[in-house]
């Protein structure tokens, strides 16, 4: 069985809710199975304010913390799972059944702090919020309804992890770097693209999307992120002073 | 997996139902994890009224069966199961986790039709309604708070009735990339390294070594190694561009 421990490394996400029913129905399902950490991003302002006032409204809600991007409010994790309906869109990211997804996250729990997110009732978690999931998980609906209720896909995705009390947790290899040192990686690169004109060479919409993603599959270790981050700064560094040079060359400093 | 022909013998009973929302949510979920069959017992008659007439109501709501007593509606059904968040009441039937009661119903759903009871949100199944149930299943809820919404243990308990717990699924792994790429990629690293005067900075024995083992603990997938590669020359390309400008300006060059 899960310890308190561990799901108190857990916060559950809420991205851009718009229904303050489901908002309360996240906090009891999550009450139900023994998770604490609430973290709504950019929620509708009045469904936030009336979940949080309802009768009865738990000390889950009271205390959830608010965002107004997914970028802060997965900082400090570890691991970020995102959750889609959908399985045949054109996802970027690995897609895990509930199951195994819910077995990775139970390992993952034991040491690392685990973010898992859900998307709006309408529209699911857009692009943007997806390039910062490590990966995906997906409930196995059926086909001819693939779309959950919001309180219902949390209360399936949190029994889901902490249901399996036999089975063995192995504990985690590496400890993953946090999901802010990974995004403070991402933007030197993103940085040292543009600057090496690597970016403007290969023009798509969802560079920064992709880049993003790409940082992300590399699962970097905890251990790695300093000196990744130096690096990239190095070599930012190193960049920019040729470019500097180049341009007192050319008489324009 | 269970087939549709499994899930069609399958009867969700819900006994004594106030709210309307609920009886919506009880249908969406069954429709999510594929049981057609919905069965209102007593209901709360406006609530009933109200279910059915939402926008949206599916065709479940739409052809479900109204019965006055649990008698009359379990009465063609072989196995009749009732749920219960209670664990130390004076229970005079088995009691199984849902994990193992779902094991149970997928077991017999093949050959017979099963009844699952849901009892009033705020009841639950009164001693009467128990009397007719063969066992009980729990959801494994923590002890600080047991009760669920009724629309998100019906979801959990569906939910756990069609994951099929033996399916063997290879979990989805990302395809590493070869040693050879990913060494390509490390010796590009290394150049890019010293240009920059990193390793210049941190003068140590093994400096090679400990950045080949960097490169290894990032576990690059397959599918971007040639990106990576492109990533590195290109910033090569930039920083001795730079550095040549620089030799230029020396006129060294």
């Amino acid at each position: 069985m899960a310890t308190a421990a561990q799901l108190d490394r857990v916060r559950i996400v809420l991205v851009s809710t718009r229904n303050p029913l489901n908002i309360g129905a996240a906090a009891r399902a999550m009450s139900n199975f023994g998770f604490r950490h609430l973290r709504v991003v950019n929620p509708y302002e009045p469904a936030f304010r009336e979940a949080r006032s309802a009768v009865g409204a738990s000390s889950i809600l009271g205390s959830a913390e608010r965002y107004d991007t997914v970028v802060e409010a997965v900082a400090d994790c570890n691991l970020v799972v995102g959750t889609t309906a959908v399985r045949h869109r054109q996802l970027h990211h690995p897609l895990r059944r509930l199951e195994d997804g819910a077995r990775l996250i139970r390992r993952r729990m034991g040491a690392s702090r685990v973010a898992l997110l859900f998307g709006s009732e309408k529209f699911g978690l857009s692009n943007e919020d997806l390039s910062h999931c490590h990966w995906l998980i997906r409930v196995p609906t059926c086909d001819e309804n693939i779309s959950m209720n919001l309180g219902q896909a949390v209360a399936v995705c949190l029994y889901e992890i902490v249901r399996d009390a036999k089975t063995k947790r192995v504990p985690e290899k590496l400890p993953r770097a946090s999901a802010g040192e990974v995004e403070r990686i991402t933007l030197k690169l993103l940085d040292a693209l543009h600057t090496s004109g690597f970016l403007e060479m290969r023009r798509v919409a969802d560079a920064e999307e992709r880049i993003r993603r790409l940082v992300r599959r590399l699962n970097l270790p905890a251990r790695d992120a300093v000196i990744w981050l130096g690096i990239m700064r190095q070599i930012l560094w190193k960049m920019t002073s040729g470019q500097k040079s180049e341009n007192e060359k050319n008489g324009e400093s």
